[in-house]
């Protein structure tokens, strides 16, 4: 996608030194715009853990590099293997209900489980992290080019108006490699010259929302409008709202949908008003081992200074401010989970189903 | 209620000078408490518009406070009326949503439709501030007793743990005289020694639970946890909320409730989990003009930059900063209307009723 006119992904393998992989640190967006470098595997970690790089797929992506980054480690060493394998658990724990981040992890472990030999490891987990980079990639697009047509039909109906579609969190190409899974539809359409207008929610309490999609939204020139997440119920009781996409961290078997807290409110509004709501995903955030999604699915809890601290610009400068008082109680869950009779249809990248075990199962029988 | 073992109301006639009237200054809360003044009609105006009071019943007060004080701006004016309707214009158009201010706006007018004459237009409206005033705190207070039961049936169930109870906006006695509305019932319980805990929505865009709802329950040492507005969904799907209770900015004739916005989201979930879903209100928000409430209830938009700015501590000062880029475009609706199908019951002055014309005309037949 673009910046500045320029054509971005959000991380990449540096051509001149294959020891560094960029990336476009996500903590200082929409207020500069900060190239960053992964040199070590600790760095990956870090990067994820503290929400450099976030998103599903993109935290899967980083994960296979920071398995590379850790076999690039090895040299010299007298067990190589057990440098990754500590290096995988230290990945796994980063941020535990996203699912990409544990299959990318699987996949380097599967591909290097042969050899102890610190060249092979390296190669291997090089390939495996360009492959998955390059098959998310080709996920999203494919995404887009499903969802599309979604747009299409409701925009024959609006007779030239902008078809509404409402999104939380950032399910954008800053959470991909590129397109973005919610977004590929939007950008699809926009690109295609129909008309659309994207209600984003803020996002509470990282504001994803309003600092990343509405920055990428706006670096593509697709119309929006940033609301606080308290916003989309009225705006679909008003009418305001064609349809809605999200993203998902993780989809079960059955088709329970976590995502970013807040997502089950905006599903439970949509069925209300009798909205659209559909969830883009990639094939890699789908969990068949799911069964009961309420038991096994750990939602996340985060830090409470999430809550408490704003970041903002203040002078031009980058600031937290404390937005309650310090010693204020505070709970921080990240996840909800929506339930499939709540959702109209789920977009993948071989097309759309029902969230339902059969209708995952029709796209996708060879994860059954 | 107490502020550091002190006991307030939110507003109140100046003894020593009764050109001045004393009033909590919201804004700064929870960072700095202010006693703030109204001297004249304006200093009303502005203190509503600017949010220094608000909250249904206590936007009531102050705005009948404010036709007193533009009573005592008429002596020697040949047209004394002339100046109060002047206000009371004024008055009406600084909140659209909120019902009380109208009902007391036209409650003065009404009063002083027999007269033109200074002295009595100041002695007639000063006993009708004083009227509403005590009148919306003794609400108040019934509303405690009559809710009660509700946490005391709850806790029965409980055996000694705690009732978890979650409330967005702020309906504590900082937007009452005093008790609060939705916050009513639990001082009474805490007061009675009933274990409760309050999960405390955010309330964004102006953060009126973190930053009022928090800071009162904390004065009063109830238990209590913030949580951003996206989580209430989540800890009713993980059995975390054994009720919820909300205030009201207006109520129509058929039950449907207008409150901040937001509260329709947490209603749909109260509902899909089968939580108890209730509304506190005093009868002076009960609009029984409203036959078709979304076409009929003004919902009230107002500035964009209170979505893109934050207010918060930094270095011990309050300063405010800029979370998104500064010309993302925004909307900013204040209210919902939360429909009287996902309502348990309203808690009234005069008791609990079903959200329906049947049972507002069984308490309020008078209204009807």
């Amino acid at each position: 996608m673009l910046i500045n006119g320029k054509t971005y992904q959000t991380i990449w393998l540096e051509e001149k030194d294959k020891g560094v992989i960029k990336f476009i640190n996500q903590n200082y967006l929409p207020f500069r715009f900060v190239e960053d470098e992964l040199h070590t595997a600790e760095d990956s970690v870090m990067a994820i853990s503290e929400m450099k790089v976030r998103g599903a797929p993109l935290i899967g992506v980083t994960a296979a590099f920071g398995i590379y980054l850790a076999a690039l480690e090895t040299i010299d060493m007298a067990n190589p293997r057990e440098h990754i394998y500590s290096y995988a658990n230290r990945l796994i724990s980063t941020r535990p209900t996203a699912i990409n981040l544990r299959t990318a992890i699987a996949r380097q472990l599967e591909a290097i489980k042969t050899t102890n030999n610190s060249t092979d490891l390296i190669r291997l987990t090089l390939k495996i992290s360009l492959d998955i980079l390059s098959e998310e990639k080709e996920k999203c697009r494919q995404i887009g080019l499903h969802g599309l047509p979604l747009i299409e039909k409701i925009a024959l109906n609006k007779h030239g108006q902008p078809v509404h579609i409402l999104t939380h969190c950032n399910a954008g190409w800053l959470a991909c490699i590129d397109y973005g899974t919610a977004t590929a539809p939007i950008y699809f359409a926009h690109d295609k010259g129909i008309p659309v207008h994207v209600w984003v929610d803020e996002t509470r309490p990282r504001n994803q929302g309003s600092r990343l999609t509405a920055w990428e939204l706006r670096q593509h020139g697709v119309p929006h409008t940033i609301i606080v997440d308290n916003a989309g119920g009225y705006l679909m009781q008003a009418g305001m709202v064609d349809m809605v996409i999200v993203g998902t961290d993780r989809t079960t078997r059955s088709g329970y949908v976590t995502n970013k807290i807040g997502t089950y409110l905006k599903a439970l509004a949509a069925s209300d008003n009798k909205v659209p709501f559909f969830v883009a995903l990639p094939s890699s955030s789908i969990d068949v081992n799911i069964i009961r999604p309420f038991d096994d699915i750990p939602i996340e809890e985060r830090d409470a200074d999430e809550v408490r601290y704003v970041e903002g610009l203040a002078n031009k400068q980058i600031i937290k401010v404390q937005i309650m008082e310090s010693d204020s109680p505070v709970s921080n869950y990240g996840f909800d989970i929506t339930p499939p009779r709540l959702i109209t249809g789920l977009i993948t990248e071989r097309g759309i189903c029902m969230a339902s075990e059969e209708g995952l199962y029709g796209l996708f029988p060879e994860k059954f």
